[in-house]
């Protein structure tokens, strides 16, 4: 990251940040698939916990509020890596590829969504447009976030954009 | 795409496409970045055509409901095309590198559609979250719509589709 950071993300090799992090490069591709996966660590964990809050979301809520109820559940995680999430995303956004990456990791989310959803007893096409619609809010909610003039809580960002798409749906 | 029905999109080179198709491999990349472009070549055709829809759509219609009569637009030129379609849609979902290749143009579909909907003085982050909201209506209507049981008309799919996102934001 900070490699990513100083020289952008198409100047560091896969051998610059094997040496930094003290490793060598065959030890780098035992944890990483490629030099884009380096920024993604934390896509796993997410996911889990995510689900997991989904799974733990009371049963009489509506499919879609359960989703938001989940994705408030990042709040703690993004805030502990603040500056870190602020320097990623401006690295992502600046890089086709690593764009196209975050779009593979959001799609895995919002299908790992429906999954869970339809374990809730969601039927079809209901749980695959509650977790598209569940990423759109969260995406909204992220940007917002890691914007520096932006000192908002990351659930109020989430009910907001949850009421916003609510709006929208509704035609307003 | 009949040479990755065939042999399947992996097996496929660059030359037997070339070899196909009468031209030289250096014609080919003249046309085409890399040889996934080659079943992505609607993508321009259906994003002009969607752009259009939305810039025409009344005024008076609320921009959820003026992005799905853009989107039913694009009926007839996937009937014309049905058999491709389902084919397509069949080695996009064998293929990983494929179906990234699918997410960045509806990235793509969503932006052009959020710039349109801003255009008409829709705000934000509400352009952003209807064209979002309007990209997963539209990915559960093709997928039904491909589908070989399904016979039923694109547009009326678009509204079907629509018509359950509302649903699920009202939080039924």
């Amino acid at each position: 990251m900070e490699l990513y950071s100083e020289r952008g993300f198409e100047q560091t090799t896969v051998a610059d940040i094997a040496e930094r992090a003290g490793l060598t490069e065959r030890t780098f591709f035992r944890h990483f698939a490629d030099k884009r996966e380096v920024l993604f660590l934390g896509a796993g964990p997410l996911q889990e916990l995510l689900v997991n809050a989904l799974v733990d979301a009371p049963a009489s809520l509506a499919p879609i509020d359960a989703v938001a109820t989940a994705l408030e559940t990042a709040g703690p995680m993004f805030l502990e890596h603040r500056e870190f999430s602020r320097q990623r995303q401006s690295i992502i956004m600046a890089n086709a590829e690593l764009r196209e990456r975050e779009l593979i990791k959001l799609a895995s989310l919002a299908s790992a969504i429906a999954d869970t959803l339809r374990r809730r007893g969601v039927g079809e096409p209901a749980a695959n447009l509650t977790a598209e619609a569940g990423i759109a809010v969260f995406k909204i909610a992220f940007e917002r976030w890691v914007d520096d003039e932006n000192e908002q809580d990351f659930a109020q960002l989430i009910g907001e954009s949850l009421a916003e798409l609510k709006a929208v749906a509704a035609g307003h």
